[in-house]
Protein backbone atom coordinates (compact mmCIF):
# COMPACT_ATOMS: atom_id res chain seq x y z
CA UNK A 1 0.00 0.00 0.00
CA UNK A 2 1.39 3.17 -1.24
CA UNK A 3 2.09 5.17 2.26
CA UNK A 4 1.10 8.99 1.82
CA UNK A 5 2.39 11.38 3.53
CA UNK A 6 0.85 14.70 5.16
CA UNK A 7 3.41 16.65 2.75
CA UNK A 8 1.71 15.22 0.09
CA UNK A 9 -1.57 15.56 0.75
CA UNK A 10 -0.70 19.51 1.53
CA UNK A 11 0.66 19.74 -1.31
CA UNK A 12 -1.80 18.46 -3.88
CA UNK A 13 -4.26 20.65 -2.04
CA UNK A 14 -2.69 23.40 -3.00
CA UNK A 15 0.95 23.08 -4.99
CA UNK A 16 2.74 20.57 -6.21
CA UNK A 17 5.68 19.57 -4.44
CA UNK A 18 9.15 18.55 -6.02
CA UNK A 19 11.03 16.71 -3.59
CA UNK A 20 13.83 19.06 -4.22
CA UNK A 21 12.50 21.67 -2.23
CA UNK A 22 11.56 18.90 0.26
CA UNK A 23 14.85 17.75 0.73
CA UNK A 24 16.39 21.16 1.07
CA UNK A 25 14.25 22.03 4.21
CA UNK A 26 15.58 21.10 7.60
CA UNK A 27 12.94 19.52 10.17
CA UNK A 28 13.58 22.41 12.85
CA UNK A 29 13.31 24.99 9.63
CA UNK A 30 10.25 23.79 8.48
CA UNK A 31 8.68 24.16 12.16
CA UNK A 32 10.06 27.57 11.86
CA UNK A 33 9.01 28.40 8.23
CA UNK A 34 5.71 27.25 8.67
CA UNK A 35 5.20 29.32 11.67
CA UNK A 36 6.20 32.49 9.82
CA UNK A 37 4.13 31.53 6.47
CA UNK A 38 1.33 31.26 9.47
CA UNK A 39 2.10 34.90 11.23
CA UNK A 40 2.32 37.05 8.12
CA UNK A 41 -0.96 35.70 7.13
CA UNK A 42 -2.31 36.49 10.87
CA UNK A 43 -0.66 40.07 10.25
CA UNK A 44 -2.84 40.42 7.05
CA UNK A 45 -5.73 39.08 8.10
CA UNK A 46 -5.33 41.97 10.77
CA UNK A 47 -4.52 44.57 8.67
CA UNK A 48 -7.94 43.75 6.81
CA UNK A 49 -9.57 43.99 9.80
CA UNK A 50 -8.16 47.30 10.70
CA UNK A 51 -9.17 48.53 7.29
CA UNK A 52 -12.94 47.06 7.89
CA UNK A 53 -13.49 49.21 10.73
CA UNK A 54 -11.35 51.81 10.00
CA UNK A 55 -10.65 53.62 7.16
CA UNK A 56 -10.71 51.45 3.95
CA UNK A 57 -7.49 51.56 1.97
CA UNK A 58 -8.42 49.57 -0.94
CA UNK A 59 -4.42 49.30 -2.04
CA UNK A 60 -3.39 48.23 1.53
CA UNK A 61 -6.46 45.77 1.50
CA UNK A 62 -5.37 44.48 -2.05
CA UNK A 63 -1.93 43.65 -0.86
CA UNK A 64 -3.01 41.89 2.48
CA UNK A 65 -5.19 39.39 0.67
CA UNK A 66 -2.68 39.16 -2.03
CA UNK A 67 -0.34 38.28 1.06
CA UNK A 68 -2.80 35.74 2.16
CA UNK A 69 -3.30 33.81 -1.07
CA UNK A 70 0.37 33.58 -1.25
CA UNK A 71 0.89 31.67 1.91
CA UNK A 72 -2.02 29.64 1.39
CA UNK A 73 -0.69 28.91 -2.30
CA UNK A 74 3.17 28.24 -0.98
CA UNK A 75 2.70 24.65 -0.38
CA UNK A 76 2.50 24.82 3.08
CA UNK A 77 2.71 20.58 3.17
CA UNK A 78 6.25 20.31 2.53
CA UNK A 79 6.63 22.36 5.53
CA UNK A 80 5.36 19.44 7.79
CA UNK A 81 7.66 16.18 6.82
CA UNK A 82 8.94 13.76 9.05
CA UNK A 83 10.24 14.56 12.47
CA UNK A 84 8.35 17.63 12.91
CA UNK A 85 5.22 16.77 14.62
CA UNK A 86 7.06 18.03 18.21
CA UNK A 87 9.32 20.65 19.05
CA UNK A 88 12.95 20.67 17.97
CA UNK A 89 15.35 22.10 20.55
CA UNK A 90 14.10 25.85 20.55
CA UNK A 91 11.59 25.48 17.74
CA UNK A 92 8.32 24.40 19.20
CA UNK A 93 5.08 23.90 17.59
CA UNK A 94 1.60 24.00 18.98
CA UNK A 95 0.67 21.34 16.00
CA UNK A 96 -1.44 18.41 17.36
CA UNK A 97 0.18 14.71 16.07
CA UNK A 98 -2.97 14.01 15.04
CA UNK A 99 -2.61 16.19 11.71
CA UNK A 100 -0.03 13.61 10.55
CA UNK A 101 -2.97 11.26 10.48
CA UNK A 102 -6.28 12.63 9.52
CA UNK A 103 -4.81 13.29 6.11
CA UNK A 104 -8.12 13.30 4.08
CA UNK A 105 -9.59 15.90 7.05
CA UNK A 106 -6.17 18.35 6.71
CA UNK A 107 -6.61 18.20 2.75
CA UNK A 108 -10.11 19.48 2.98
CA UNK A 109 -9.20 22.22 5.33
CA UNK A 110 -6.25 23.26 3.75
CA UNK A 111 -8.27 23.40 0.19
CA UNK A 112 -11.09 25.71 1.71
CA UNK A 113 -8.00 27.73 3.08
CA UNK A 114 -6.64 28.35 -0.54
CA UNK A 115 -10.42 28.38 -1.94
CA UNK A 116 -11.00 31.69 0.62
CA UNK A 117 -8.20 33.41 0.24
CA UNK A 118 -8.87 33.44 -4.12
CA UNK A 119 -12.05 34.77 -3.23
CA UNK A 120 -10.84 37.22 -1.20
CA UNK A 121 -8.34 38.28 -3.89
CA UNK A 122 -11.18 38.74 -6.09
CA UNK A 123 -13.23 40.92 -3.50
CA UNK A 124 -10.50 42.95 -2.73
CA UNK A 125 -10.09 43.43 -6.26
CA UNK A 126 -13.61 44.79 -6.62
CA UNK A 127 -13.04 47.59 -4.11
CA UNK A 128 -16.07 46.65 -2.45
CA UNK A 129 -15.62 46.43 1.44
CA UNK A 130 -18.59 44.65 1.84
CA UNK A 131 -17.39 42.02 -0.25
CA UNK A 132 -14.06 41.96 1.47
CA UNK A 133 -16.49 41.93 5.20
CA UNK A 134 -17.74 39.02 3.47
CA UNK A 135 -14.59 37.32 2.32
CA UNK A 136 -12.55 37.88 5.41
CA UNK A 137 -15.26 36.27 7.43
CA UNK A 138 -14.65 32.96 5.59
CA UNK A 139 -11.38 33.14 5.51
CA UNK A 140 -10.75 33.60 8.82
CA UNK A 141 -13.08 30.80 9.23
CA UNK A 142 -10.90 28.82 7.13
CA UNK A 143 -8.14 29.35 9.79
CA UNK A 144 -10.38 28.37 13.03
CA UNK A 145 -11.41 25.62 11.48
CA UNK A 146 -7.76 23.93 11.52
CA UNK A 147 -7.21 25.82 14.98
CA UNK A 148 -9.71 24.11 16.69
CA UNK A 149 -9.33 20.72 15.11
CA UNK A 150 -5.73 20.67 15.01
CA UNK A 151 -3.74 23.36 17.45
CA UNK A 152 -3.44 22.67 20.66
CA UNK A 153 -4.82 25.45 23.10
CA UNK B 1 9.79 70.31 10.75
CA UNK B 2 8.20 67.62 9.63
CA UNK B 3 9.51 64.52 10.93
CA UNK B 4 9.69 62.00 8.80
CA UNK B 5 9.36 57.95 10.53
CA UNK B 6 11.11 55.11 9.35
CA UNK B 7 7.83 53.55 8.58
CA UNK B 8 6.02 56.14 7.00
CA UNK B 9 9.05 56.66 4.13
CA UNK B 10 9.17 52.38 4.09
CA UNK B 11 5.32 52.86 3.80
CA UNK B 12 5.86 54.92 1.02
CA UNK B 13 8.36 52.63 -0.66
CA UNK B 14 6.10 49.80 -0.98
CA UNK B 15 2.45 51.13 0.07
CA UNK B 16 0.58 53.65 1.75
CA UNK B 17 -0.21 53.06 5.69
CA UNK B 18 -3.05 53.73 7.54
CA UNK B 19 -2.67 55.00 10.99
CA UNK B 20 -5.44 52.65 12.02
CA UNK B 21 -3.51 49.36 10.69
CA UNK B 22 0.04 51.20 12.11
CA UNK B 23 -1.93 51.51 15.81
CA UNK B 24 -3.50 48.46 16.07
CA UNK B 25 -0.26 45.89 16.28
CA UNK B 26 1.71 45.99 19.79
CA UNK B 27 5.52 47.17 19.33
CA UNK B 28 6.29 42.98 20.35
CA UNK B 29 4.29 41.95 17.50
CA UNK B 30 5.59 44.09 15.16
CA UNK B 31 9.13 42.32 15.42
CA UNK B 32 7.50 38.98 15.26
CA UNK B 33 5.29 39.74 12.21
CA UNK B 34 8.32 41.57 9.81
CA UNK B 35 10.70 38.44 10.89
CA UNK B 36 7.86 36.38 10.27
CA UNK B 37 7.35 38.04 6.58
CA UNK B 38 11.23 37.72 5.70
CA UNK B 39 11.41 33.93 7.37
CA UNK B 40 8.91 33.28 4.75
CA UNK B 41 10.44 35.57 1.86
CA UNK B 42 13.51 33.74 2.63
CA UNK B 43 11.69 30.03 2.68
CA UNK B 44 10.41 30.99 -0.92
CA UNK B 45 13.95 32.34 -2.50
CA UNK B 46 15.26 28.78 -1.10
CA UNK B 47 12.33 26.80 -3.13
CA UNK B 48 13.58 28.81 -6.17
CA UNK B 49 16.70 28.22 -5.76
CA UNK B 50 15.85 24.56 -5.37
CA UNK B 51 14.48 24.73 -8.39
CA UNK B 52 16.90 25.93 -10.71
CA UNK B 53 19.17 23.66 -8.96
CA UNK B 54 17.20 20.50 -9.11
CA UNK B 55 13.82 19.74 -11.30
CA UNK B 56 12.56 23.08 -12.48
CA UNK B 57 8.51 23.24 -11.47
CA UNK B 58 7.41 25.94 -13.35
CA UNK B 59 3.73 26.32 -10.60
CA UNK B 60 6.32 25.95 -7.73
CA UNK B 61 8.37 28.74 -8.70
CA UNK B 62 5.72 31.13 -9.64
CA UNK B 63 4.21 30.44 -6.20
CA UNK B 64 7.55 30.98 -4.72
CA UNK B 65 7.59 34.17 -7.21
CA UNK B 66 4.27 35.56 -6.23
CA UNK B 67 4.66 35.20 -2.05
CA UNK B 68 8.77 37.06 -2.30
CA UNK B 69 6.16 39.97 -4.08
CA UNK B 70 3.49 39.61 -1.57
CA UNK B 71 5.97 40.18 0.88
CA UNK B 72 7.79 43.35 -0.51
CA UNK B 73 4.76 44.82 -0.90
CA UNK B 74 2.72 44.01 2.34
CA UNK B 75 4.10 47.44 3.81
CA UNK B 76 6.91 45.94 6.37
CA UNK B 77 7.50 49.89 7.07
CA UNK B 78 4.49 49.53 9.78
CA UNK B 79 6.19 46.71 11.28
CA UNK B 80 9.33 49.41 12.39
CA UNK B 81 7.28 51.66 14.24
CA UNK B 82 8.67 53.56 17.32
CA UNK B 83 9.76 50.62 20.52
CA UNK B 84 11.13 48.56 17.52
CA UNK B 85 15.06 49.18 17.75
CA UNK B 86 15.32 46.17 19.99
CA UNK B 87 14.24 43.47 22.08
CA UNK B 88 11.45 43.35 23.72
CA UNK B 89 10.95 40.34 25.86
CA UNK B 90 11.55 37.09 24.39
CA UNK B 91 11.10 38.48 20.90
CA UNK B 92 15.07 39.64 19.82
CA UNK B 93 15.75 41.64 16.88
CA UNK B 94 19.03 41.81 14.46
CA UNK B 95 18.16 45.09 13.24
CA UNK B 96 20.55 47.87 13.87
CA UNK B 97 19.51 51.06 15.31
CA UNK B 98 21.03 53.23 12.27
CA UNK B 99 17.65 51.51 10.26
CA UNK B 100 15.71 53.93 12.07
CA UNK B 101 17.70 56.95 11.41
CA UNK B 102 18.98 56.55 7.92
CA UNK B 103 15.73 56.48 6.43
CA UNK B 104 16.69 57.65 2.57
CA UNK B 105 18.75 54.74 2.20
CA UNK B 106 15.73 52.64 3.89
CA UNK B 107 13.63 53.89 1.27
CA UNK B 108 16.07 52.75 -1.48
CA UNK B 109 16.85 49.63 -0.16
CA UNK B 110 13.41 48.66 0.01
CA UNK B 111 11.86 50.08 -3.45
CA UNK B 112 15.04 48.33 -4.76
CA UNK B 113 13.45 44.55 -2.86
CA UNK B 114 10.05 45.41 -4.53
CA UNK B 115 10.97 46.12 -7.61
CA UNK B 116 13.44 43.32 -8.20
CA UNK B 117 10.39 41.08 -6.83
CA UNK B 118 8.14 42.28 -9.49
CA UNK B 119 10.86 40.73 -12.18
CA UNK B 120 10.84 37.91 -10.37
CA UNK B 121 7.20 37.20 -10.93
CA UNK B 122 7.73 38.07 -14.27
CA UNK B 123 10.64 35.99 -15.10
CA UNK B 124 8.39 33.02 -12.84
CA UNK B 125 5.14 34.15 -15.41
CA UNK B 126 7.52 33.84 -18.65
CA UNK B 127 8.69 30.06 -17.29
CA UNK B 128 12.04 30.51 -18.49
CA UNK B 129 14.58 28.75 -15.64
CA UNK B 130 17.25 31.32 -17.78
CA UNK B 131 15.13 34.25 -16.89
CA UNK B 132 14.32 33.33 -12.99
CA UNK B 133 17.92 32.81 -12.33
CA UNK B 134 18.95 36.33 -13.39
CA UNK B 135 16.05 37.63 -11.65
CA UNK B 136 16.80 35.28 -8.52
CA UNK B 137 19.53 36.70 -8.39
CA UNK B 138 18.87 40.34 -7.88
CA UNK B 139 16.03 39.59 -5.87
CA UNK B 140 18.60 37.94 -3.43
CA UNK B 141 21.29 40.57 -4.09
CA UNK B 142 18.53 43.35 -2.58
CA UNK B 143 18.05 41.42 0.22
CA UNK B 144 21.59 41.19 1.14
CA UNK B 145 22.09 44.39 0.59
CA UNK B 146 19.96 45.54 3.55
CA UNK B 147 21.12 42.57 5.75
CA UNK B 148 25.20 44.10 5.02
CA UNK B 149 23.80 47.65 6.24
CA UNK B 150 21.29 47.26 8.79
CA UNK B 151 21.39 43.53 10.48
CA UNK B 152 23.47 42.50 13.06
CA UNK B 153 26.14 40.05 12.46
Amino acid sequence: MKKITIAAILGIASLSLTSNAFAQVKPEDQIKYRKAAYSFASWNMGKIKANLEGTYDAAQVKAAANAIAAVAHSGLGALYGPGTEKAIGEQKTTVKPELFQKTAEVAKLAGDFAAASDELVIAADSGSAAAVKTAHGKAGATCKACHDEFRVR
